[in-house]
């Protein structure tokens, strides 16, 4: 970009765009330097230089201009008193911003009596006076003020003119994080956030606390934000998933046209997702349902993304989004076109359902070494995993919480066995539900948080038990390790046994092992075995099919049956592992006992049956009595 | 109601009417026989009789109609030529079907002369035709037919103006089962099924089928089917739940009036139910969502039937649902007013998530009685259940099924491991993470309703598996005993918690004991505990807040406890057992390990979490590293 300040001799072209340049770090460009030899003898003589004396000089800082944009940018001081100067100069790509000083001829003339060796006289001024054509665009600066009080007002109409490449509406902690992601990415970013009751300092203080970044414009005003955008606008939204998303899609809609693209960067269901994408297409803007994960510090370094919606949609907004999300171990983004309508965000569901799985399988893990073991303990035996293929970041965090201590205590022993929860776990396990596919680890890390939150209930009951106390054996550490081991790749079995359905079923065509590699950096879930489950998913339609894996099952199973009986003898709840295991022992049982279900249903609703000894196609029905 | 054969002298009323009589078992009466000794002598001495002769007359034949009708109706031969007769002769509450017998007066007179010893004269039945004023109404039978004839005739017309108390759509297994029902209490029921590809023989074949029912009327015309209802009329829909439902309110909203009830009696998604009765409100009709539980033979001799909507709505439907529900212990009728909206569906919803576990925990029963013992020996050991309080429609049916045996071998044997599953289960376990309800148990025999049908998986998993050929102990039948009386308590529990937990979300005001009580009776989980239940739960909120109760579950805790350890050790697999003990040990465990999920959270995402030595309502961040 070339900020030209114009506008008569003597209104302080130079003086102000010298200032200007130091302040933004770029060059200073004098327009009356480039004059052709020819003209420079005409002002010299006094000669008055006409319209095609100006011509060459003005087609040479055309060719200037160009460079200078390419280089970084530059302040040019012109006088291009004339609306033909000015689009001769505008006839490039070159982006300027036209910085127009004006002041009256007093106030110029005054100022130019007080120079010395300055060769212009009053009836020049008044010529120049007479020929200036005043733009009706541009930032215009009244010069009678402080030079200080200029640059200041100039360099905030530059900020505000600029277009900004990414809008982010809603400034929460995952917003916020994104956006400086963004403008440390060096984007132009403009951020909104609603000012009711509570939150009208939001934006101010977003933008006061982060005045490093001078690329980030901050409105309260949604008009006005997407006025800041170049066009097609692109706009992530970073609100509460439900409802909210809605209402701000219907405050945005009527200042965007067609070819916008609308990014929802929540949490939301994917079904409303996929409402929202047909809902927008109709009205000619992307949608793009986007689940991103890896938290407050994900967001700001660099997330996993996982953006569904139409390819067409994607590709416009992918160089932004490929630019900030985390990289896998080869350096490629962790974000990847998923899928048609809410595939994204069915995908980061699942994501949190695995989530979910993970921390509880951690969080029985330490049930039931904490009844042998003090924290720094455990942590010691954790960190012994991290350093072979379990490693994983939900270990790690976990290795640092057992440590953490504050007045000489530890953190973790003082909080509150209440665990919250938001929606994505116990929409996974609905999803299951519907799909038909088995999903019982993330189900019951859901139903333990629930059981979590009766707290009450259970300090009440557990008074009415008489508490055992016969001394306990320490735990065979290798046996949890194993059982561990065994129970997480079960959970990303059924995890990924869950898209895979979905996939099916709503003709996603997913690929499980590039969604396996977008997870291998940024999520949550990041692990030494996501690692792995990008060449497992490849080359297999699930986990049980890599016969290796599968061997590697077999032989633990006996750790995991040895951690469960371990648990029924000392009273610990033990429900993920439980459900990881019988999962897998159901799984490679060939005859279970579902055709007594089937004989009751015939029995009582004429529901029918398939037989053993005979097709499949073949359904029979008994009078039972 | 009493048939008045009315018509010229000659037309055939006596010899039609007595043999009319004869078939609907009738007695059959003359008007003539009722004159006043007055009007006697006056037509034995061949003076004609006046109006006014013949006001006592019909005066007479009201009174004696009203009796007639009270004793179960008659038919009256009676000339009634006049509309003032006719109006006389309906000026009671008497239900009068009018048979008109026409002929012309050629045929009649022809017929008169071939008589014997009939005093009546050619001029006579001309005076007769011209007072004849033909009825604008009632069943016209031309009588230039055979006598049988007329009789079919004469009996279809009757059928076709009876007006039905009950319409019911639907001739599936449940509709048909109903239907019959309310006919066999003597309600006149219409019935109507889609004519399309397939299907166009449904309702003939089902009245043919059932012809002993001569108050069964038959319909595939579906205004004609609502034209044959009483008023307000009451239709049951008994179709497939879903978009089929919507369906046939659409085609039937245009046939009906303000203040008409629907029913829909299937098994509906409580959130659909809630729309409806909505969407149909607006229009003036009554929509109760009942879930009718009791399969076949339950809706065939009396189910279990839980009715929710407007309270109003259900007043206009209650007598007919109360006479054909099953009854309970006391004889008052299994069913009752459940709650507004979709309380009834979802009542019946959470029956079926129960039943899902009952029948579930069964199959894991039978899972390890298998290994050691034969189907007869099941059975005794069942039978010795069932003599207990443990006592139960499931276990009885389990047991008959244990013991069926078709050309000497055990049907159960040769029936398919792969259980068919129809969505209730499911929804419920959706519900409950709706609702942050506790739902291990059910949810857990949905999944392994889901496991069962990945028969070729698993048949394939498992012949990687090295089979153990280890002896296996027998179990000890005492410990399996109290571990399924201790399972199917926490899925009461558990079930009804669900209820409860909905009640409260959605203002419904449900009345646990009450729905305990209509489950006593007619449904698949009516036992000896839901018995037992009525009591509990009028008592206390939930099962555990029964100290006896509760202390018996600690007793049992042992036994269950042994189980799994058995079926761990044999690689059995026992979810539903398993989370009925996990959820106990849980809830009776006042310190849980969520402090860490609660930790991981704040962590990662900045959660926040609350601590143990503060209020609840102050929220800490932890600045971890």
């Amino acid at each position: 970009m070339v900020i030209i300040l114009m506008g008569v001799s003597g209104c302080g072209k130079t003086t102000i765009g010298k200032q200007l340049a130091l302040e933004l770090g770029l060059p200073f460009f004098d327009a009356d330097d480039f004059h052709p030899k020819v003209n420079i003898e005409k002002m010299k003589n006094n000669v008055p230089l006409n319209d095609s004396d100006r011509l060459p000089w003005l087609n040479i800082l055309v060719e200037k201009m160009i460079h200078w944009d390419k280089m970084g940018g530059a302040i040019l001081a012109c006088s291009a008193l004339k609306e033909s100067y000015r689009t001769i100069l505008s006839s490039t790509q070159t982006s300027i911003s036209w910085v127009f000083l004006s002041g009256t001829f007093e106030l110029i003339s005054n100022r130019l009596k007080a120079r010395k060796n300055h060769y212009m006289t009053t009836d020049l001024l008044q010529s120049q006076f007479e020929i200036l054509e005043v733009p009706k665009y541009g930032i215009h600066v009244n010069i009678d003020n402080s030079i200080d009080e200029i640059i200041k007002h100039i360099n905030l109409k530059l900020k505000l003119m600029k277009q900004s490449v990414f809008g982010v509406i809603g400034l929460g902690v995952m917003g916020k994080s994104l956006s400086l992601n963004m403008a440390e990415k060096g984007l132009n970013v403009s951020v909104y956030n609603r000012s009711e009751e509570g939150e009208e300092k939001v934006v101010s203080n977003f933008i006061n606390e982060n005045d490093t970044f001078k690329n980030i414009l901050g409105f309260n005003d949604l008009k006005q934000f997407v006025r800041s955008l170049e066009k097609p606008s692109k706009i992530v939204i970073m609100v509460k998933a439900g409802e909210a998303i809605d209402g701000v899609i219907d405050q945005l809609t009527p200042y965007l046209t067609i070819g916008d693209v609308i990014i929802d960067g929540g949490n939301s269901y994917y079904e409303d997702t996929a409402n929202r994408v047909g809902y927008l297409k109709s009205k000619g803007i992307h949608f793009v349902g986007c689940g991103i994960s890896g938290g407050e510090e994900g967001a700001r370094k660099g997330p996993s993304m996982m953006p569904g919606g139409s390819l067409d949609s994607y590709q416009k907004i992918a160089p932004v989004l490929e630019l900030i999300s985390a990289k896998d171990k080869n350096d490629q983004p962790c974000c990847s076109y998923i899928g048609p309508d809410g595939a994204g965000h069915f995908v980061k569901m699942v994501h949190n359902g695995m989530e979910y799985a993970e921390m509880q399988l951690l969080a029985e893990v330490y049930a039931i070494l904490k009844l042998s073991f003090a924290n720094e303990k455990i942590a010691d035996i954790l960190s012994d995993w991290h350093s072979t293929d379990l490693s994983s970041y939900l270990l790690e965090i976990t290795i640092n919480i057992l440590q953490k201590k504050e007045k000489n205590t530890y953190v973790l022993d003082s909080i509150l066995d209440v665990a919250g929860n938001k929606g994505t776990g116990s929409w996974s396990s609905k999803a299951a539900f519907d799909l038909g596919s088995v999903n019982t680890i993330m189900s019951s890390a859901v139903f333990a948080r629930y059981i979590s939150s009766l707290k009450q209930k259970r300090k009440s009951y557990s008074s009415l038990i008489k508490q055992s106390n016969k001394e306990i054996d320490v735990p065979h550490i290798k046996d949890l390790e194993n059982a561990y081991r065994f129970a997480r790749i079960l959970n990303h079995h059924q995890g990924f046994e869950l898209i895979r359905l979905a996939s099916i079923e709503y003709n996603w065509n997913l690929n499980l092992s590039e969604i396996a590699r977008i997870w291998t950096n940024g999520c949550i879930i990041r692990s030494n075995f996501m690692e792995q489950s990008v060449e497992i998913l490849k080359e297999h339609e699930t986990y049980f099919e890599d016969t290796v894996l599968f061997k590697s099952l077999i032989i633990k199973e006996s750790n995991i049956k040895e951690c469960i009986s371990y648990a029924l003898k000392y009273r610990i709840p033990l429900d993920t592992f439980w459900s990881a295991y019988n999962y897998w022992v159901s799984m490679t049982t060939e005859n279970l006992s579902a055709n007594l279900i089937q004989a009751q249903r015939d029995y009582f609703g004429a529901h029918t049956y398939q037989r053993k000894d005979d097709s499949l196609l073949k359904f029979y029905h008994t009078n039972w009595i």
